[in-house]
């Protein structure tokens, strides 16, 4: 760290130390924008530096996410996540329990923007669930009301639950060329979702699959139609839409795969879904064309192969930042129904990474930094 | 086999060394009505005692149902499926590829009842798709109308698919009492559905979800409303309802999972639900008071906890059997929706073992013997 | 409860809601000369009946042995076991935390004999590690022993490691006829050997084998000799043999895979080393003829086809009582030597049942009630 | 393929359309040496365009390996590998079954080296099989030993089993400074080694171990004492050990793990093994220091966690070319013993890649083109 001061805009990580928060080191590690400065995790981990803070006295590794540990993390020491300064900082991103997150995002949310995987201030009224691509046009009006009512410099912005962004990165398309009025979906979700502590054990999914993951149908409902609706004044009007899920777990690493059933308001040829779907984010002004670096180059990827998608296959299309769909078929027990299959890879797209890419593109509009 | 003759009727399997067939013989073995007398597989197990039949070069048993083969069905010879002989049996049991059976099955009912896997005729105006419990009123028109028609003294009665039979046990209690209008289901398939010839390749399958089985669909899709039909002369009038599948497989041994969001054309509370379900088949008449030797205690088995129903722990309830439900939540994007999980046994009450017991219902009724 | 006395043996079963501690009410469910009269099990779950004490909130079971639980089972209170009064009972069995078992199992030894699944007392002198059928000859000299120096009524004797109870039955009808020298064992390890606190995560082991288990290695070299040693006054002399180990972790419920590599002291041909191995237990005065209501018909299971033992295929046999052994070949690497595969149940023959099979052959030896 | 004529060596690759010819493909794909000119299958396909001859009608891709198919390859048209034509071609590189690989191999090596992974030829006397950093030296002398007494202008080089590769590279430097005396080896091998024809159904292998992999043990045991030989004037002279493996199948993707146990002739110290392997390749005309394309920076990498090695952790570790070690322990079972863990890629390292590898290394001692 004695390098000349980097121009990129500092920020910390909270959490730093589980799965969550090694996956913001993963994203964050040789960006072009941010740099990590502080690392922040429970009193426990406090002190240590990063590297010792996850390594076990037998000498087991805790580093989970992908590739090797940089070995400038390795070397910052872990702050008290109650102590952390953020004043000075452009940006905090946050993965933490939801308890601890409800206590400590409004402290850094006075000075310094908070990008969140908890689901903390998720359903409140001037909080806006940002999805890359998705729905972005709601940051500006509600991070002002946030500040204008909460008397923050900051903000918070949480992701999704990691099962709506890919459910929402498909249905943003439809609803905007053809109206979503239904959507059943149900879910086989990823060990990796359940993070490590406790997570699922081998004993539990090995030859199974698990029926039920407690809350996480209700948030898929409630974001979705947050996500996919409408901005009037500083609030946000839920999408006039009906979601039902089912939520299962299987015995995949990572990469939720979903099978969702929909009704649209007005009739589309399997081409028209198609065109929505290949063309989201690109064309003038589209999100894809902002040049954010972790942006993919495809939202969405459709495949005609009908054994596609597949978790193991697809999950790392454009390096887990795609949601891939296939087996787009009609539906005839609804109106204007269709079906399909969607992978999105849930600890990039839709955790980590995607938080990221929300910084970036709210840097980009100069809500950061 | 030098034992006094039985009084028990004697009965053939044929395609006896395939996993369907296998898993007849274990239907069947220690049987207290039928005996089983003659088995029967292609030409290249022709002349081979049955033991050596399913056994390879390297002394590797090619014996994959439950339990240990029966010496006495290990002695027996196979017989050409296209040679046997079947006039003085009671009943010919069949387990064979669609085009096999095709041919092979109409020559044997034209002195013999066939219960069959296989879904050559399960789409035959005058063919009924036979489930315990749920359909057996369409047995005995459709019958004499095959013998009519096609001037056979046996007849031909196909089990479904095993998908279609966990789903339409949980309908029809469903339909009767509240009448079913619309469901919409996504499958988890277990590997043992696909068989062995190729089968599903680890690789394929380990850290995955494969979201095609080809044609599965259209068969759930047919035969539920088939299933679910009634009577109406000599032929069978498909429920009106619509009925919307995606099928998938997962790393699961054995044991069907399917999610099922369902519109019915009446209110329910919870608990007529659940009295519907946990009285199917009890009560006078009901098919569980019959005392057929294949026959659960109950046909389904309702769950509270809501980590239920799970392939692993309840596939061989009531020795695979039972079809177990949990999950039941009203579904507000349904009028009178209500969604639900369920778990069968795809090779015992989805296959062999519910062929068998079809055949008991039938002789109890005077139809195999 | 109110049925008349019972004429069997009372017992207590603590560490009763862990997993192992549930196996040991599996083994003991119906068992004609033990009743469980107690249960114990930590503070935390003193106070309440068995069945709430392993319900979850949400209304999830925590009963993961086989079967359901026993409903007798279900309404009987859980004692907490620092307060649990054992001198009316006939025996123990005790399924603790090693720490636990340190404190607690030398207070219940003071009237009564103590069956145990912990490793605390394993190493000490005085006290034999039981494998039934391989060194039940040890037990009385050893519990005379520590009767004597530490003025208990009762006694200690643990189970060894899951691990090394399938080695030692292999290897013990192979000492007894040829001598074993020089042991080399690769072990393939069920998950359900971890247990559920914190057990294996699925994400750690799926796709993945783990070649470390902390501990194992050091328990099987040692326990093997103990159990294949001889006494000597009071105590046990260590057999003389090398015996190294790499204990892994694969996806696998249950039964642990064992590559063993051993050198004999004396030549042999294959049919005797079969032999060894087939008539173990049997013949006059063998564990086997003596009734036992646990034991199996076979102490071990030899295959030729060679791709058998299967941890799938194999772990059940004789109720998950027997080992069974395959691959026999000649080694030539090794004077004498020899090489095959086992797979031993780990939680029946290698836990709590294996415990109960060592109370019945003591009490049958006037040691227990 | 309109750009201008390559500088590249023109090579073939036969059996292109299988998972391991595919992942040759994948090898040679952007080669800064090779290139690709000529694709070769059986009769089946050719004729086809590469991309059409691994698509099936259904629309399911038959593309199994890493990365998407490049372009170029899928509009190469596949010629039927008998009437392949090479003379004119740098090299050829195969992946046939044995039976084609006997008969095929000799043709083409009239004129043109022939990288094969069949097992077709490497117990002939004056073929060598030859592994990357371990045996090259092999090459020069037998390769002018073929040449000489077949009368080829090309010659046969083969692969060795996969799991012969990652034992070899690890027993090498210990060999060259210790001396091995005695190898005792059980893999835990995954499931691509079996390939997809037909490969290892989800059914025999998930929940479980096969602990047999026909052939296996044999070419282990044989292939390892050659590899490690010497040559004395046109011949190998296989290394004076002894190696007795057991082969056993795991549910894992990629990688096979190995635990070895192993008598050297001299004493050493744990840093002394540990240098043998961390420095082996480098230094002074280290086979790491020839620049090859498709060296990995280290042929092993050690660790100290004692978790490690696992399969999905180190397969893929410098791109799947190193092997990866750990779990280093004295064994007090053997005179001057040690055992450890290893994983190798078995389709990188040891298969088409390790052979491009060798390809590489040949080329560069002016044995090809």
């Amino acid at each position: 760290m004695s390098s000349p001061p980097s121009k990129k805009l500092p920020v910390a990580v909270v959490g730093a130390t589980g799965l969550a928060g090694q996956q913001f080191l993963t994203a964050l590690a040789n960006h072009p924008q941010f740099e990590i400065v502080r690392l922040a995790a429970s009193a426990r981990s406090a002190g240590k530096k990063y590297g010792d803070a996850i390594r076990e006295q037998s000498g087991q590794s805790r580093w989970y996410a992908d590739g090797e540990l940089d070995p400038r993390f390795a070397a910052l020491p872990v702050v008290d996540s109650t102590e952390l300064q953020v004043s000075d900082l452009a940006a905090v991103f946050t993965a933490m329990e939801s308890d601890a997150a409800r206590e400590l995002e409004p402290l850094y949310a006075r000075t310094t923007p908070v990008f969140s995987t908890a689901s903390a201030f998720r359903y409140e009224n001037d909080v806006p669930i940002l999805v890359p691509g998705v729905n972005l046009e709601q940051a500006a009006p509600l991070i002002a009301e946030q500040r204008r009512a909460r008397g923050w410099k900051g903000y918070i912005t949480p992701n999704p639950n990691c099962t709506t962004t890919g459910l929402v990165i498909t249905l943003r398309p439809l609803h905007q060329a053809f109206g979503v009025k239904r959507v059943f979906m149900t879910s086989m979700q990823s060990m990796s979702g359940a993070g490590r502590s406790p997570g699922v054990l081998g004993m539990d999914i090995l030859d199974n699959v698990i029926p039920y993951i407690s809350g996480e149908e209700k948030k898929v409902e409630i974001e979705t139609k947050k996500i996919l609706g409408s901005v009037a004044g500083a609030a946000i009007v839920p999408a006039d839409m009906k979601v039902s899920c089912t939520c299962t777990r299987v015995a995949v690493m990572e990469g939720h795969t979903e099978s969702v059933f929909v009704e649209l308001a007005r009739a589309a040829s399997p081409e028209e879904v198609r065109a929505a779907w290949d063309s989201f984010g690109l064309g003038a002004n589209g999100f894809l064309t902002r040049g954010l670096p972790s942006a993919p180059r495809r939202l969405i990827i459709t495949h005609d192969d009908p054994f596609r998608p597949q978790p193991r296959l697809d999950r790392d299309n454009e390096a887990g930042m795609a949601t891939t769909v296939g087996r787009l078929r009609k539906d005839d027990a609804l109106d204007n129904g269709w079906k399909y299959m969607l992978v999105s890879h849930n600890t990039k797209m839709g955790a980590a990474k995607g938080a990221v890419l929300v910084a970036e593109a709210l840097a980009a509009d100069g809500l950061v930094g």
